[in-house]
């Protein structure tokens, strides 16, 4: 095995059908878009990539491929040269918000990843080992993950309720708590939230609390509040949650909100890139850091990323924005080789009902997911799936997320605000 | 390859002539110690590791070599699982006392450090691909080093001269860097200092930036300065030095030098654990940190710290102890793989005098050792070599290294201070 090069690759938009999930930039769109990458190398060996399908990201994405023939698919250095050779200097904003700024370096960072997950898929089929040992080895057979709230529509407007229902006030909350929790059983609790008021939403919390006394609890709003508000929350939540998940916009506000806060502040907008780092360790603006091997720039770069925050005292969860199977995969082989995920990781596989592009998914048993121990990320493609989902992305209509656009076009009243409240 | 177990370890101290190179401390003994492991896992495949040789650290060497029969050679994290469980909390310091405090995770990442290495050099081996493809990809081809010189005798007390003659003066070092850089092309410079009166060593410098007006130079007297007296050479060797290395003890200390001095402070004595760069960071105390996978834990973990120097602006080098050919291999590989790799690493490889443990040398063109490209280290040990060095080792009667009390045998009235100036 001298070389193991790239000799071509297939980039695939395509779409699935997503719940009404509300959240403080309006809700989420009839379509998720994602972007499926097939790296083939050398010896008939094919790794598998998963990451945003957003318009512009995909046109890099694109851009990215084109370099990356003839690549050894084991120099992951040379891949990052390549892509930030092809791209160049560009930032790709996600207009959605969701995830905060963004910057020429952060939009190389996720064009690497999925090319950077499908080489090491390659190498774990070439090496016949699976992708956690080319991360570090496991440190454990199974990754926790948490039931992730959303306050929610009954159906999108016109179309048939989703098989979890309304969910707009406590009780609602509470009974999608234990339909996500009876059915995957997650030992922990994340509510979505910069929705409601701040006061509904600490009820909610207060309603989780009491029907679940043993699951640890996360808030997030999304920087749906200001320092003030977001002070005020921390208190009224001191005793009921592991940690509270950007409540503020940028490092400043989450460094007022944590010198009072009895939780650690967790996030994924404020500290979203290596350059943000310096600054937060600076000003000791979180307690936790959600990583996200989608913009960290790959799973090695994720794996850096939790190093780091062990030095720093600071602990580590895992973001999700909607996503397949094959990015599920590489969550779980990065958390099965991290030493300090030290929280359940969030994922939106309950709210994608069963749909996904790998032939067989992994499966949640007591909120965890086994680790495979195949060669690579141990998920293969449903190309049925994957024509029908890119057939899905042509007649969507759906070329980037927009979930404040969707919320207007059904209440024209509707303002995105930051902060609301 | 479902497995890679570990089947059998031998662990093998080691002797070699050193030369009588003056430091802060003394000066180096006529034998040096190494420790050198073979892992011989499934497929009877082997890899090799290299290590301190003092008794306190062998003893613990050999006890972990025992606990990682059946490991998984894949799996680094169970390594370091299995190392901390057999040694248990303990603190073996180093007495010679030229790499900084010591501690109990200290002294785990030096024990974890041999076997990484030579897991890596299995893994490489059953994957057919260099370690530097392990680390993430050459990002080189040629790893650049500098020219290490010592104040030095002609020869230990009693003995032949060496090879290189004496050095104990402005004129002795300039001579030895151009006899080094002769033979070796080396493009940067280092002077190891804390010999003389300051005010001589920086005649040196002065010196040498005279006899090589290209050469990007440093000093490092290993902490044998007073903050003001750092201070003081720091002003006086403004434009001179590219870095000053450890010019007093502690981060207190750093950070009052690093605040007035002109250059970057480098460090392989205040911080060399994870646990030390938090408040280094917070206190400013550096601007180069030198790596050494002997004591950072081996090699993915110092391609973590270059990872964390990275996100703070921090630079980073390379440090070396005296050596063979398997650390020099290892060094090589990290160096090709390690993006901010800021500046030519440092290597005791021109003082072995030809002496090693491999069959063919790595060699230094231009300065530089070319990355290997076959399979694992690139390295493979001289049977006759080892079992004439070992029985070295038995013989010697040295069985750890002790710079003072050595220097102390032959002057009586030597005092160690730190500082002395
Ligand atoms: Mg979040
Ligand atoms: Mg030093």
């Amino acid at each position: 095995m001298s070389r193991l090069d790239v000799r071509h690759i297939v980039v695939t938009p395509i779409a699935f059908p997503d719940p009404p999930l509300l959240n403080a930039a309006g809700v989420h769109e009839p379509w998720a878009l994602r972007t499926i990458v097939e790296v083939y190398a050398d010896g008939g060996l094919v790794g598998l990539g998963e990451t945003y399908g957003d318009a512009a990201h995909l046109v890099l994405v694109e851009k990215a491929a084109g370099a990356l023939i003839g690549l050894d698919a084991f120099n992951l250095n040379d891949l990052r040269s390549r892509v930030a050779a092809a791209i160049g200097v560009v930032d790709a904003p996600d207009r959605h918000g969701l995830t905060g700024a963004s910057s020429a370096e952060k939009t190389l960072a996720r064009v690497v990843s999925p090319f950077e997950v499908a080489c090491l898929d390659v190498q774990g089929h070439a090496t016949e080992r699976p992708v956690a040992d080319l991360l570090g080895g496991r440190i454990r057979d199974r990754v926790p993950f948490s039931a992730y709230l959303f306050y929610k529509w009954a159906a999108h407007p016109g179309a048939e309720p989703d098989e979890w229902g309304e969910a707009l006030d406590a009780e609602g909350i509470v009974r999608q708590a234990r339909g996500m929790i009876d059915r995957y059983g997650f030992g922990s609790i994340k509510l979505k939230g910069g929705v409601f008021h701040p006061d509904e939403e600490i009820a909610a919390i207060e309603a989780l609390r009491e029907a679940f006394p043993e699951h640890p609890l996360r808030l997030d709003p999304n920087c749906a509040w200001t320092p003030a508000t977001s002070r005020r929350v921390a208190e009224r939540t001191t005793g009921l949650l592991e940690y509270l998940e950007d409540p503020t916009e940028g490092l400043a506000g989450m460094a007022e909100v944590a010198r009072s806060a009895s939780m650690p502040l967790a996030t994924n907008m404020c500290v979203i890139g290596f350059g943000d780092i310096a600054e937060s360790v600076r000003r000791g603006s979180v307690g936790v850091v959600l990583s996200d091997h989608h913009y960290w720039g790959g799973l090695r770069a994720s794996a850096e990323l939790a190093a780091i925050c062990r030095t720093f005292g600071i602990g580590v969860s895992m973001h999700s924005n909607s996503h397949l199977g094959i990015s599920l995969a590489a969550m779980v082989h990065l958390g099965a080789a991290v030493p300090n995920l030290s929280y359940a990781a969030d994922t939106h596989t309950p709210w994608q009902c069963g749909a996904d592009v790998v032939a067989e998914t992994l499966t949640f048993v007591d909120g965890s997911v086994a680790v495979p121990t195949g060669p690579g990320l141990g998920v293969a493609l449903d190309r049925d799936a994957l024509a029908r989902m890119h057939a899905d992305y042509l007649r969507c209509g759906v070329t980037e997320r927009n979930d404040t656009g969707y919320m207007r076009s059904i209440d024209p009243a509707y303002e995105r605000k930051r902060p609301r409240w």
